[in-house]
């Protein structure tokens, strides 16, 4: 038997789409705008795509917009076997590239071979930012956490102490590749900088480091 | 003044990204398919993208792919105002399309003029059934949760006692406009029919209505 046998294709990928239903319960650090839940990988990749539909417009260079909705759809599946790994968490962060190496062969490996190669290009596009749409998506990914802390009194910054400089440093793709937002992030992280949400400010004017923390 | 205002335009993009965030609230009546809870409409959309990016290929006719994934990244925005509706409650579909209208302009009118009209235009595109991509994205709303009941013990058919016929009728979308996947269906049925999953079928063989319900 040489010939693909359509059936099979078609259990493959029904299969991978029943496999999926787990990021659902992968839960990252942010919590809903209301507070009053942590999200799920699922809904914040749901969420992403859509921002990408409304803000594909501001991307520093132009974008291939369904490939941007393609990759942001599938960047967090690997978090399926390797679980969300919390930005600000150094430690955690070690060994991440390589559980999420072993969970895309496991995952992606459930599809028809020509569409396992296809989303993995996506997954791994994305985590090089080696294109304009991975470094776009990567700007939208960055940007979804922040209007949530924003509505949230601070969320994982306020949690974790977080200072300014910090979230500069993690917000630097926007101003790099939607360079349009930029005011808006600043205007957010003073209002909620104001509000108390953020860690100790750097003591020196001009922050050089890490500051208080 | 007459000219748009950049910055007015990035406030009203994003007052309805962050608006949106409220879909994650909105519980349908299926669970997950380890039962665990209740899904969410905007993990239910996500997961519709996904399974669109695979399953494009099934389509009776060929799709406009990103057209497809537009559609379904908002094709339940309006439940934010208007609740999800249980496709076998009668009685709460009566006045569901008003409930929905006033949803959507109100929803899509925060955005800029020409983003509300084009997304509400996918939206209104979905309803009405009115092209190939309608259909198809349709076609994946009626798998997606075939998929989570046959994995959950039979879920909200068990618990509504739904008999094969009415199931049937409403995944005729399927069989019209992803037929490649119509036997994965009757195989589906076929195992939670066997393990009691189902409502009691019709007396008659050849089914006429909605038998013993």
């Amino acid at each position: 038997m040489t010939a693909p046998d359509p059936a099979n294709r078609i259990a493959r990928q029904l299969h991978f789409v029943v496999e999926i239903d787990r990021l659902k319960a992968v839960l990252r650090q942010t919590r809903l705008t209301d507070g009053s839940r942590r999200e799920n990988s699922a809904e914040h990749s749901w969420h992403l795509a859509v921002m990408a539909l409304l803000l594909a417009e501001h991307a520093a260079e132009p974008v291939n917009l369904p490939r941007v909705l393609g990759m942001v759809l599938v960047h967090d599946l690997v978090e399926i076997d390797a679980g969300d790994t919390f930005c600000y968490d150094a430690g955690a962060n070690l060994d991440k590239a390589e559980r999420e190496r072993c969970a895309a062969d496991r995952l992606f490996g459930l599809l028809p071979p020509d569409q396992a190669e296809e989303l993995r290009g996506l997954w791994e596009e994305f985590e090089q930012g080696a294109s304009a749409e991975a470094r776009f998506a990567n700007a939208l990914d960055r940007l979804q956490p922040l209007l949530h802390n924003a509505r949230n009194g601070g969320g994982t910054w306020r949690e974790n102490a977080v200072s300014r400089e910090r979230v500069l440093a993690r917000m630097e793709p926007i101003r790099r590749d939607m360079p349009a937002l930029w005011p808006a992030v600043l205007r957010v992280l003073d209002e909620v900088q104001a509000a108390g949400g953020l860690g100790p400010p750097a003591a020196a004017a001009v922050p050089t480091g890490e500051g208080a923390l």
